[in-house]
This record gives C-alpha cells, structure tokens and sequence, in this order.
C-alpha cells in the first residue's frame, strides 16, 4: 500500500484553562511511519473516526502532577491522544493485518501507530443493525465505565432509587438503560440539559428526568426524591452535585465518574458538604481501570444486550462528520451540550 | 434539697447564619423543674460545666431539613442542647441518684433534665491525676468518635501515613494520640493554627505539624507527604480539605468528622476535585451514632489508655471559666481557634 510521506497532526499548542479548547491546538505535518518505525505489536493505521471523551480535556491539563494521572498527560507540542478506529495500513502484530479495522490509542492525526494490546484495544465490533461506531460507544470505554460502575462500584440493586447525571451523555445513558433494563433498578432519574435531551432520556428507560436548565430544577428533584437516592451516579460535578448532597440517602454511595464543571473552570462551590456528615454517606471515584479482570465480562455482557435489543445503541450516538481540521471544533461540542450519547467523529476527506 | 423556683436557661433567638453566634442567644427565666415534672429514668441536675462541640451549631442551624439530621434540629425558641455535667439533684431514676455526678444531653441553663439512659449517658469518671472533666472529653463524645474514626472508619494500620486536620481540637489532638502511641502509625502529620497549636500537636505524639496560617502551608504538607496520606481525618473542610486533595494516596480513604469552615459560611470553593476522580480515592461522612456498639469498647480502651499513661489528658482541655451569662462566648471560641483540646466551660456562680 502506498502511503503519503507526510500527514497532518494535531498538538497541543498550550494547556486548556478555559472553555476556548479549540484555540489551542497547531496543525502541523508530520512525517507518516514507515513499517521500519515500528515495534513488535504495532501497526500504523488509517483514522476513520475518533470518540470524543470529557476525559481527554483532563490528560492535557498541565497544571495536574503527571504522578497523579491514570495515565501519561499530554503535553504542550504533543499528539493528542484519542480512542481511534480506523483501518491497519502497515502490521508489526500477530494478531492484526493490514485491512483490518482495529481500535484503540491513538491521536487526533490521519494515521495514528496502535499496540495491539491494552485493555481498550481490539478489533472492530459490527452487529447488524448496529452502528459501525458501537465499538468506540457501548461496547468501549463508555459502555464498559457504565457496567463498571453499576455492578463494581455501586453494586445496583432493584430496591435502589438511582440518579444519573450527565444522563445524556455517553456513559449516563448507557447507565439508565442498564440500571432500568438489566437490573430493574426501582427508580432512575435522569439529569440532563434541555428537554430535548430530557426526552429522550425518559425514551432510553428513565422514569424521570430533570432539566439543569431550568431554574427550579434542585425543587423538581427533590420532589422526585422524597425518599432520598440510594446511589447517585456523578459525570459532572459543580452545582449539579451540590444540589444532590441533601437528597443521598443516609449511608447510600456517590460514585463518581467525571467533574466536566470542574474541569473547565476554576473549581466551584459546595454549600452541602455538612451532608455527607450527618448522612453518613460515601463518594469514591471511580476509573475502569481498577478493574481491569472485569472488563472481559463486561464487554461480553454488553455485547449480549445490544445483540438482542434490550439495550438500544442506535439512538445513541452523535456522529458528526468533519475534516481533520474540524477535529478540536468537533471535540468541543461535549462542553457546550452538543451531543447526546457517545460524541463520535467520522473523519471524511 | 430546696431549689429555686425559677432558673436561667439560654434560647435560641435567631438561627446563625454567620459567625456572630453569641449574639443569636435570649437568657430567659424559667420554672426550675420539681420531680413531678419528671418522668421515669429522668433526673434534674445541677449543672456544673458544659462540653463545647462544632456539632452543636449544626443543630442550630434552622436551613437544614430536620428529617436530613441525626438528632432533632434546635428551633428557634428551644434551649440550647449541650453535653453537661452536674450533680443530680431530684431523681426519678433507679440508677442515678441525689448527689450522683452524672453527664448527658442537658442545656444551657442552671439546671437540666437528664435521661439515665443512651450511648452519651452516664456517671461522671474520676480517674487519679487527671482533669474532672475527662468524661466530657476523651473518655466521651470527643474521645469516642476518634477512637471510632481510628478502629472502626479509617482501619488505621501502622503501616500508613496519616493527616489530621483541626490536630489541636478535641477529637483531631486525641486521634494524633491513639495514631501514634496506640497504633503506632509510621507517620502522622497534623494541620493546626498558629505555632503555639503546631507545638503542642508536635508534643503529643505528632511526626509533624503545618501551620495553615502560614500562607505556604500547602508547600509545606506536599513537601512532608512525597508518598501521599493513605488516611485523612478531615474535621474542618474548606480550603484545607481542597489542599488535601491532590495529596491523598491512590485508593485512599478521607474519614469526614467535621465542616467548620462549612458551617459557619456560605459554603466552600473546591478546585481539586478531580483527583477523587483520577486517584479513585474514598471520602465517607462519620458519626459515633452509626458504632453504638462498639462504643463500651471505645471506653473500656480509652479509660485503660488514660489510667496507664499511654494518652495524657492533663494538657489536652482548655478549661473556661465563666457564668451562665458568658456560655456562648465561651462556646464561639471554638470558631475563632480560642482552644486546645476540648474546650470545656466551668460554671460558676
């Protein structure tokens, strides 16, 4: 296969310190590898499209000490890191040749050098009547983190009354219709940004959702909790959680999955942490990657419920099509709302 | 015993809402009970000094749903709740009776209902060589929630490092003790205010001790913690908590005992949210309330450990002076770092 010389590139031009994400990036051309460049379990592919994580903004944060990071943060002048699929065009693996869509770590570029092994590194998943990005959607980081969360770290139950905020997004759907189809959990109460998204969070499983946008949101909720939350699911932080620490139950569980508020301003306030005083409850943090000996069973678990409906991916998804140029534009949609389900960028040329 | 018709007892005038607390307080006189008044279990007692608890402006604190706290709110109007020590004057208890030295839930006031039952109820201890008020402070609510907040919240293991915020209050300048002396903890860092505070964390058992009015304090805790805290005990909350944060271990554990900077504000900003996230750390709310069991445990071990010289009290109370009339400005020392230890008020006529 011929390959161009030279590709284009995303680095990270500074640090993000506010929500102008898309200013902060150069384009720039970089020489494409050649099969001498790389090593035993690497292959080079082609980038067809890229998931968009509220996580990635966090990676690039230059102010976090890099020994307090999951994972290696990147850089000013770096790639920027991405969960990719995309089509091998040269092989160094036993396990993938040249043709096969793959998936796994790769950078906002239009080629990007893969391991072949990772615990979110794999070959393409299709089912039919899917869409072709459920492997960077339900089946990847965003489905596995819903699983995760619901039967490692909040152990869900059908007599529990679960919150989800971020209902919209990518893990929090995934989550209500897991919470709701699988488990039978009693109540799921969305949160979400508009109705628009409300409705369609509701339409996922939800017996409720309220809308952060409207004023008097902290009343609807509580009048959906007069018995409190027995777990309260958190993928945005700030205000949203502020306004549940009155409404978690006595000894019921926070878990913690994303502080998208926290990450793009300057910290925010809490008025409610006497709460958790004299409520006796706990917030952990959470990341799949402590549970790295479940992800299998998740993924198999996933699988199922997508294959045989109970779990609905179609809806589920925001694609947006774009040109490499219109990558950082694209990612910066999961800060202003944009998206419902997984954000998803199909590259076209 | 021939009381008085009519003695004086404190009211809560207006719910606090800043830190001008004595000023929120009506002195009232009112009918002094006679024993018909009691009912089964129940004696009238003098009272002789009073424990002063951060928890105690928490029940004040009329914004607080009452079905979200531990204990029934204190209204408007109501007498202020306190834990107080006094001599059994009428008695309708089989346990207790005329002359006893007892300690329980009784008020502001010259004289005080108490029950001869409950997890916080009992006679006075006496133990040689140390201070009268021992039962209202290590050997009570202070000394129990610590050792509770050691054994039975944080698993404390002499194999950790160990943060104490408010180190030179009652409960953190206690736990610092059983850390260190009992546990033999390899390393324990208190936080306090002013040198004088810091000395004193330091000779009771302290590695070492940062002052957080020292504007460089957050150097100084990052400089002592190059392996991070697999424990924090947090009894302040605030701008500490937020300090703390990027400096608690991976997968460690934040035992929540107190919010003063929580309850006398309107709120706290934190900026540092995301490391619950990214270091999968545990933070859970802690009251004696939910270890009734154990706490004849607690006792039993803190009445040995003071008997046999492991943990000294003799330094650990600040002991007020003060008539009836002076009770809440002794009580609001506690906000402005007037103590050391449990801060006791002696009555006097």
């Amino acid at each position: 296969m011929s390959l161009p010389q030279t590709h284009q590139v995303w680095l990270l031009k500074t640090r993000p310190s506010d929500k102008s994400i898309p200013n902060e990036f150069d384009l720039t051309t970089r020489r494409t590898p050649i099969v001498e460049d790389l090593k035993d379990g690497q292959v080079l592919i082609k980038n067809t499209s890229f998931g968009n994580d509220p996580a990635q903004r966090l990676w690039m944060d230059g102010s976090i000490d890099p020994k307090r990071l999951y994972i290696e943060p990147i850089l000013v002048g770096d790639p920027i890191r991405v969960s990719a699929m995309g089509t091998v065009v040269l092989s160094k693996s036993e396990n993938w040749k040249e043709g096969d869509n793959v998936y796994g770590d790769g950078d906002w570029a239009e080629y990007s050098v893969l391991n072949d092994s990772g615990p979110l590194t794999g070959k393409e998943i299709l089912i039919d009547g899917q869409s072709p990005y459920i492997t960077n959607s339900i089946l990847g980081l965003t489905g596995q983190t819903a699983w995760v969360g619901a039967y490692k770290e909040m152990d869900l139950r059908p007599e529990h009354t679960l919150v989800v905020s971020g209902a919209a997004g990518a893990v929090g759907s995934t989550l209500v219709q897991i919470a709701k189809k699988i488990i039978g959990v009693k109540k799921v109460i969305g949160i979400a940004g508009g109705k628009d998204k409300c409705d369609w969070v509701n339409s996922i499983g939800a017996d409720a959702c309220v809308d952060y946008k409207d004023p008097d949101y902290p009343k609807h909720l509580a009048e959906l909790l007069p018995e409190y939350a027995d777990r309260f699911f958190d993928n945005v932080g700030g205000e949203i959680l502020d306004t549940m620490l009155p409404l978690i139950k006595r000894h019921g569980f926070v878990s913690v999955c994303g502080a998208i508020a926290g990450y793009n301003d300057d910290g925010f306030k809490l008025k409610h942490w006497g709460e958790l005083i004299y409520n006796r409850f706990t917030i952990k943090g959470m990341l799949i990657f402590d549970h790295a000996d479940s992800l299998d069973e998740a993924v198999r678990d996933l699988t199922k419920w997508v294959k045989d409906g109970t779990i609905s991916n179609t809806e589920s998804e925001t694609v947006v099509e774009g040109k490499l140029e219109q990558v950082p534009e694209i990612y910066n949609k999961l800060f202003s709302g944009g998206n419902k389900g997984k954000l998803i960028t199909k590259l076209i040329v």
